[in-house]
């Protein structure tokens, strides 16, 4: 069994002045935001959920990116209602949000 | 199926002084000899092996630390003779090491 049933790692890579990266695409603060909001349901820790930052997850191009593993799912997306959606849906309610995977 | 076959975070979280932590057991070097080796041997790259930082993995106690996924199995390691067994044993044989897992 795996150690968090959900760990979820956003790309939060910065990169050169002018190039395309999940950093400068918000990535810090929704991360913080979907941190803060599993929290608060009580959904981390070891056998629940981790919300993790990472290096570049070298898919630039279709960022911001997320993945949650072990179900390796990869998501983009905008604004908090994306992540809350994929709270919602995909680690509460085990439905992957199609509309977002990438 | 996965977009990357091995995808490995090495936690190279920073804590403050005093407080035992990965950054401050080799991780960021270890890291730097992994993704180097991989991508040495050819094995980078969507389908293959992805090496990557991340943020704190919260498993200070038994750190350094990384994690595979999809397969979620979670190793601490010393130097870089673990680093190749992991390497060699595990993402080019499909052999877990045993005596590095946690």
């Amino acid at each position: 069994m795996s150690h968090f049933k959900h760990h979820v790692f956003f790309c939060c890579n910065q990169r050169a002045e002018g190039e395309s990266c999940c950093a400068n695409q918000g990535a810090a603060a929704l991360r913080a935001y979907a941190k803060d909001k599993i929290k608060a349901l009580g959904l981390n820790g070891p056998g629940k959920t981790r919300i993790n930052q990472a290096g570049c997850l070298d898919r630039c191009n279709q960022g911001p990116v997320l993945v949650v593993y072990p179900e390796a799912v990869w998501y983009t997306y905008v604004d908090q209602e994306d992540i809350d959606e994929i709270i919602e849906s995909h680690l509460m309610g085990g439905q992957h949000v199609e509309r977002l995977k990438i």
